[in-house]
Order: structure tokens, then C-alpha cells, then sequence
């Protein structure tokens, strides 16, 4: 087929982007409200429609969205929000390994739990959790990194090992920590995972518990983390990397961790931005240069700016607005630099609306620009702007093959 | 996340609702050219579009096109008419079970069939049911039930039953009664099926042939109904509850036992309703003031008024109009006993035309009203008036996880 020249694909996810009628923007949703020319123009001279990112009506994440929209099914591949939290953090996690969520948490001498967020502990963690990383139980690796607060991540590497565990974390407090059990007592490999685990949860007691970080906080008065307590185990599943999927030398530009853990693992060139700061008040304008340097050396990015929702959880109609408008601006700089040869997505991986407050399982707008495109009747771009327009309704896992092909580097299926 | 106050979902089905242009309304459908004040103002409040209760062009029945709506995808659940026949009719059926179809019949004195139909009979089968039920054949129980007519279902529990076996009724008359046997001779467990049934049939006419009740058919003139015949086998699926699927407290407040027999068996309550004929003379206002009551300990609703299937089947397009109108009617008044909270949904489960009389393939007209809704173009409900609304074309499935998302009470899927 005819290639464009230098074919070029930018998705851009605008965090949390749809949303509902706000009363404080007279039923207006903030991206409707918005003032947003780019945006508009690019509807108007392109193709728009609804989006839901994993099914109608499904209320996702940005793990499960993302990896719909990246076009992994999460009702194949989400196995738990182990896996991609250890991502997210920065662990090297790979198909087969084993996750955990984890907590600092204090114990008695007893081993009664006390407290299980260990006073919500903030400082320090990172030199206890480096005290229990790289652990070997019998021929098993155990890598362990601390999260925001209380929070880690644990993750075991090595054969034998069984996802079908109990939790450690006995969601309550008083009671003595329970042992890992398998849920199948034939189940040897999952017997295995729950012997090593609670090896390591003994472990994490020992090391910690004189740790000078606990002397500190027993000194001031403060609740030590002087244990790990690990629940809600997840198999890595096994995801063929995002360029082999779709033929494309890819590029992450994203702020949150959860979702440069997804590009991480799926082997996409993931570059930070100095200025992100996944807050309204991020450098748009530095992601956007980011965006443009990456060209240089792909011909796909994934970007995502978080700050629209963070305006929906908390309950910011007028920031939502401000950061989808800084967005606008940033699509005009990129465009600015060259729009030869460039398809552009842009949509939401869920909806975040300003009256909830959390996310909501509508669907969110979406538009396709390239040169390709059959421009339809939508005239400007926001959650009802779209209605009607030519692409319809579709799903997150619809959008790479429709980016691939207005970019003419789809393989044929078929003759 | 934020919860409505007291959030509450009501999916009303127009049981056949969809339709195609008439000739007698000049070329509008029955839900057309109906005067329907309150759905045409929740349309314009709400947001509209198409539904196909299981996909596009699927010519569905009340029990897969409720399956697919109320969450159970029929392409993996449904089994052939048996088990929901034997449920419907209130036999009490269970996940494993092997449910048949079974006519009453006539034999001679050589077992070879004389009328499949029994003269049609309509007297006397629930007597001559009662003879069979109970029935212990090896360590199986065999739960028997009449229909309407000579109609009835048997449902067979206990261990070890294969479902792969033949029809006993030969489907034809002039011959003899045939044996079941296993469509595989080397499978034990449909041989055991068909063993079963086999002696399950001679017992039939041991017991049925001077039964009183033929005694008397014979008196009359009228053949007997001297054995039962069982076909189209169906191993019940294994579903889990609704409320359980959902997270919800539902009660179904539906009017034919197919419907009923769905919701018994995914353990929703269900609400019989004096006065609900499943005609088009039945009693909307009582059908209506039994919601209003069951929201008082249940927070979803199934409810299906069938007169809309019964004006098409019976091409009588002033009768579906007027039972629309009565649903109009009824959907203002479950309104005014207070809307606080509501999420509503209305549509159909499939479309029965007046012009064909029999169920076709084409989508329904679905609304969907709750405080969150973004509302859309659409001023009116029909089936033209939604095209181009804000919902585009969904499938029955997506209508639960849409429902559950305005209620504010479906689980978050991811992070």
C-alpha cells in the first residue's frame, strides 16, 4: 500500500478525561467547557466517536485501561493489582514472577498486629526495604520496594512457584499474623509460594525490627515497621512486547507510575519528562517538547498527562478544565513542529467525573486525525460534541489497529 | 467513590417492544405512533440508543435475550430450551441438572405413536404429571411437570448423567416409540442419561395408560395422554446469582414463567403480581405499584410487561400501541412515587414486528435516565427517534455494568 511519508503515531490519554454534567459549569462537562481551538479544529478536520476503554459500563483503572488500550484484554491478562503496582514502582517484574501488595506494619512480640500501616509511616522505608531486597529462600528470588507510605511491593522469582495463596495481611488488627496457606492443600507449587512467603515474612521481623529507622521512630514515639505483610497475589502474565504486537518502535511519555510500569514491561522506551509532575500544575509544555524529541528516534508515542484526573477526584471542575486546556495548548506545539505524516489520537483511559469524585464506567470521547481520515459532521471536541460522529462507538482495544492502519504500517490480514 | 443516596436501578422491559414500520400507522411502529408523554420527557432528560439484546441480527427469545441482559453471555450459557421450559413452569432446577422438553402422547398397545399431541389435550395433565413426579430410577430423581397443553418438562439429578443423547419423540406419527440412546456408544454417562429415560418412558405408560384420567378420555372419545415423550435435552448451566454477579438486592417482578423461571433460578425474589394476566389486559397500575413496594427492601428490579410480544405475535398493532401506552402510564407513575436516586432503564428483549408476528433480528430503542446521565440529543423514545442519541448501539450485556455505574455501586476494575 502507499506509505505516508515518515508515518508517525501519537496517542495521547487524557487521565480520567470524560466526565458528567457539572452544575458549576451550567451542565457543561469541563472538556466541553473548555476552550479548546486545537482540539476543535483537529475534530473538525478529522473523524470523532465514544470510546469505552474496556466494555460499556465497566468502571476501569488506569492499569486495566491502559492495557485495553494498548491492546491487551485485561479480562485475559489483569490477573491483580500486584503485578502492575510492582511495575509501577520501578521492579523488574517479568511474565511468570509472582506479586504481592505489601504493607509496613508493627507487630508485637507476640506477632500480633498492632497497627497495619506501622503509623502510616513516611520516611525511611526505602532504607528497610532495601534491607529485605534480594533475599534467596530456597532457590527463590525475592525483590522487595517500597511504595508511596506503608505501601511496597514484593515480587519472587524462581520454579515451582503457585499464585493460589492466602493473604498474610489479616485486614485487621489484634490478631496475630496468619501463615500463607495454599487454597489447595494438593497444590505443591502453591504450598511452595506459601512457605517462602512466610519465610519472608519472618525474615522481614528479624531484619527490621532492631532497624535503626525502628529505633528512630520507637524513639520518637512513633509505631515501628517492623514487619511486611503481603496480600493479594498476582501471576505476571505473560504480554508479547508492544512493539513485536503491533510493529511500531514505541515511546512512553507518561506521569504515573502505574502506567510507565505497563509501558516498562511491555518493552516500550519509557523517558521521563523533568517538569511532570502528574498534578495540575505539570509542565505541559516540557511533555510536549518531550514529545517531539522522541520522533526523532519512534514512530509511535503513548502519552499521558494525569492531570485531568486528578481535577475529577478531587472534585476540581475549574482545574479539570485548566489542565485539559494546558493540553490543548500542548497538541498546538506539537503540531506546530510538523503534523507531516502524523496520525493523532486523543481520549481518556476512564471517566473521572467532578461530581464523583472517582471513576465512572461511560465511555469517552475519542478523535482520530490524519491525513487518511474522512473528516464527519463533529465540529467541535468533547463528550456529546462526538455523538454521532463517524467512528461510532468502539472499544480501547480498537484503537492501535485503527492508528496502524491510517499509518499504513499494519500488516494485512488476509489476501 | 461518592454513592447517590439511596441508589436504586429499574430495568423495564417491554417484552417484544422493537418493531418495523406499519402500514396501518402509516409507516410508523406501534412505539411510534403511541402517545407516550413520559418516556419521550426521559428521553429528553436522559440518553438514548440502540440495543441488541444478544447482537446485531440475532433473532432472540425472552430467555437468551434475558440471559444476555441481565448479564449471562447465552452464546456460553444457554443449552437449548429444556432447562429455562422446566424452570419457567416452576420445577425447581439446579446448575448439573438434565432438563428435557416432553409432549404428552398417544400410543396403541404396540408403543407405536398415534398423536404426538395427546388431541391436543388440556385437561387433566397436572393429575397425570402428579403420577410421574417423584419418580426414583436408579440412584436418579426425576422431577416431572406439566405445561400449557400437552406440553411438560422433566428434569433428571443425580450422578454421572451424560447430555449427549437422542430424542425418544420420533417427531412423527405411524411409528414406533423410539429408544434414547448416547450419540457416542463409548460414552458411559449419556448411556446412563439414556437408560434412565428409557424406563423413565415405559413407566410413563405403565402408570398413564388407565390412569382416571384417560379412563375418562377414552369415554369421551378423546385419545389418551398414556405416555410422555422427552426431546432436546439440556444440561442446566451453572450461573452464578445475579445478585452475587452484580452486587446487588434484586427482586423480578415479571409476568411469564419463562422469565420467572430465570430469575427463581438466579436466586432473584421473585414477585408474583395479582392481576399481571401477561396479556394485553393486564393490570399495568398493579405491575407498577408492585415495584414501588419491592424498592422498599431491594435496590434493582427486573420487570417485564409481556403485552407488547403478544400484540406483535398477534399482529394487532392498536393493541401493542395501547399496551405501550399503559407502560407509558404505569413508567409516570412508579416516577411520582419519587425519582431520588433512580437509575432507569427501559428497552426490549427483542423485537417482534406486527408486519412478521414472530421475533426478528433488529435492535430495540434503550433509554437510560439517572442523575448522572450526560444528556443527549434525542426528544422522543422510538426506535428511529433514539438513532444518533448519545448511548450509539450497545448489546443487552452492557446494560448491567452501565446500570450498576450511574448507581454508584459496581466495583472499580483495576486501579
Amino acid at each position: 500500500m502507499a506509505s505516508l511519508m515518515n508515518p508517525r503515531g501519537l496517542l495521547l490519554i487524557g487521565d480520567g478525561l470524560g466526565d458528567r454534567p457539572c452544575p458549576e459549569l451550567e451542565g457543561q462537562t469541563p472538556l466541553e467547557a473548555a476552550n479548546t481551538p486545537t482540539l476543535d479544529r483537529l475534530a473538525r478536520e478529522g473523524e470523532c466517536g465514544m470510546m469505552d476503554p474496556i466494555a460499556p459500563g465497566i468502571r476501569g483503572g488506569s492499569d486495566t485501561g491502559h492495557l485495553s488500550i494498548l491492546g491487551y484484554d485485561p479480562f485475559q491478562y489483569y490477573t491483580g493489582r500486584g503485578p502492575f503496582e510492582a511495575m509501577g514502582i520501578g521492579l523488574d517484574v517479568r511474565g511468570g514472577d509472582l506479586s504481592f501488595r505489601c504493607n509496613f506494619s508493627t507487630v508485637d512480640d507476640s506477632l500480633v498486629v498492632r497497627d497495619r500501616r506501622a503509623g502510616r509511616i513516611t520516611e525511611g522505608t526505602a532504607a528497610l526495604a532495601a534491607a529485605l531486597d534480594g533475599m534467596q529462600i530456597e532457590e527463590v528470588t525475592c525483590r522487595f520496594k517500597e511504595s508511596v507510605a506503608h505501601r511496597a511491593a514484593l515480587v519472587l522469582r524462581g520454579p515451582g512457584l503457585g499464585a493460589s495463596v492466602t493473604d498474610v495481611d489479616p485486614h485487621a488488627e489484634g490478631v496475630p499474623v496468619p501463615e500463607a496457606r495454599a487454597l489447595d492443600p494438593n497444590d505443591a507449587a502453591s504450598a511452595k509460594t506459601a512457605r517462602i512467603v512466610n519465610q519472608f515474612v519472618r525474615r522481614s521481623y528479624e531484619i527490621l525490627k532492631d532497624h535503626p529507622v525502628n529505633q528512630a521512630r520507637r524513639a520518637a514515639g512513633l509505631p515501628p515497621a517492623n514487619i511486611v505483610l503481603p496480600r493479594g497475589v498476582g501471576l505476571t502474565p505473560h504480554l508479547a512486547p508492544f512493539d513485536r504486537q503491533h510493529g511500531l518502535k514505541s515511546a512512553c511519555i507518561v506521569e504515573v507510575g502505574l502506567v510507565k510500569g505497563i509501558g516498562r514491561y511491555l518493552e516500550m522506551d519509557v523517558i521521563d519528562v523533568p517538569g511532570a509532575t502528574a498534578g495540575l500544575d505539570t509542565d505541559t509544555e516540557a511533555i510536549g517538547r518531550a514529545v517531539i524529541a522522541a520522533f526523532a528516534d519512534h514512530n509511535f508515542i503513548l502519552c499521558n498527562v494525569k492531570g485531568p484526573d486528578v481535577g475529577g477526584h478531587d472534585r476540581n471542575a475549574a482545574g479539570k478544565l485548566a489542565i485539559i486546556e494546558k493540553i490543548d495548548t500542548m497538541v498546538a506545539q506539537i503540531f506546530a513542529a510538523g503534523d507531516e505524516g502524523l496520525t493523532f489520537a486523543f481520549t481518556g483511559d476512564h471517566t473521572t467525573p467532578v461530581t464523583v469524585g472517582d471513576h465512572t464506567g461511560e465511555p469517552c470521547p475519542i478523535l482520530f486525525w490524519s491525513a487518511g481520515v474522512r473528516p464527519d459532521p463533529c465540529t467541535s471536541f468533547g463528550e456529546r460534541a462526538v455523538i454521532g460522529g463517524g467512528v461510532g462507538r468502539i472499544r480501547g482495544r480498537d484503537i492501535l489497529p485503527i492508528m496502524t492502519s491510517y499509518m499504513g504500517v499494519q500488516e494485512k490480514y488476509g489476501a
